[in-house]
């Protein structure tokens, strides 16, 4: 069980709060980043509430991403780049920056269900390129539902597709992933493979429309075993 | 049960030889087509071996395609347009042709992980384009593994996203798909989803390659109802 706590970039948001509340639950502490310590403070008041005892605190995202090794980007794209320009100062060699956002056409007016051609290949690719020199890119997390995340009445049982260029790097980021009960994570391959695996959203998002339903991922086939040991 | 056969298109590869002997096993009569009458008997032959009774046969492509309405075109992606215009006289108004290939870069000696842009935006909606008039295209099958599906042995137990325009069009396919035991066919959306679906494929690959297995997806969350009523 880690000790240091899990910053969450964009924590007041869906994915984030989601997120913040699973971790809470089982036990991890969380700094939940916003523009302002503020909202960040509010946010993370409404995680001790669902989760009394949890041991979150709410920070300016710069703050928040010094409290851990291991940070979580959860801003929709459209803010990517601009928390990635504001995180320069903040982050430092060594740290993992997990990268969970979509490049949804929604980003543009457009639709949810579309996604749009981002130059690098993919959020996470984009992400690499702007985070200040020693820090990696894992991609992850793109097609756990948030509502589904928040509701802890709701039983998760699917796979989280981890991508990045380094399996020891992808390996830390799946020991906090799989802290949550019910989420597997599957090593996808390398970090262009964000290409593919944040593509998963907006068709998972069609696919909930559709069926009225929060729809996951899951790979058939896979052994048992720890993916990661 | 269908009474007519069910044409498959490069059916001496493996994805068509497999789709072949599951659907003779579940008795569902198959042609074969081949570019020469005699590859394709020979193909037939096998499926009969593996499963005695068979109602399986072997054509030439062009011939294959009339024998039933709903073709399914299982060649690499390198071969699909000149398949296509092969097909063009043989294919006629009111046939569904469901295209089950995938652009991977190995179609241009690249890696089988990596897929290639396709103008139209994914190899279906080439696809739609080169069939003649009247003729309609729906997507499927894309990660169904050939090495599962030809062993007998192997219980199937995952989904297959299916793109089209029409729901109508994608139910009738649907329907093909579920008589095979094991797989569940799910509304992925507009042909343009296969876009996304396609690219399943070569992220599978990927998966397939680090963990020595032949994973398959599933969608998590779905009801247990019927899909297509």
């Amino acid at each position: 069980m880690p000790t240091e706590p899990i910053p969450i970039i964009g924590g007041t948001g869906a994915l984030g709060a989601g997120l913040a509340t699973r971790w809470a639950k089982a036990g991890v502490p969380v700094v939940l980043g916003s523009r302002s310590a503020e909202r960040g403070e509010e946010a993370a008041a409404r995680v001790r509430e669902a989760v009394p005892g949890a041991e979150v605190s709410g920070m300016e995202n710069g703050d928040a991403a010094k409290q851990g090794q291991i940070v979580f980007l959860t801003v929709p794209f459209r803010s990517q780049s601009e928390n990635l320009n504001n995180l320069r100062e903040a982050l430092s060699p060594g740290q993992l920056l997990v990268d969970c956002t979509v490049p949804l056409a929604a980003a543009i007016s457009g639709k949810a269900t579309r996604s749009i051609g981002v130059w690098q290949g993919s959020a996470a690719q984009q992400a690499q390129e702007m985070v200040p020199e020693g820090v990696t890119v894992v991609s992850a997390l793109h097609t756990v539902g948030a509502p589904t995340l928040a509701d802890l009445e709701a039983e998760l049982g699917e796979d989280v597709l981890v991508c990045g260029d380094k399996k020891k790097d992808k390996t830390r980021v799946a020991r906090l992933i799989e802290l949550i009960p019910g989420l597997r994570a599957v090593n996808a391959g390398p970090l262009e493979m964000a290409r593919i695996v944040e593509q998963l959203t907006p068709m998972l998002i069609s696919v909930n429309s559709r069926y009225k339903v929060h729809a996951g991922i899951q790979l058939t086939g896979l052994p048992d075993s720890d993916h990661w040991a």
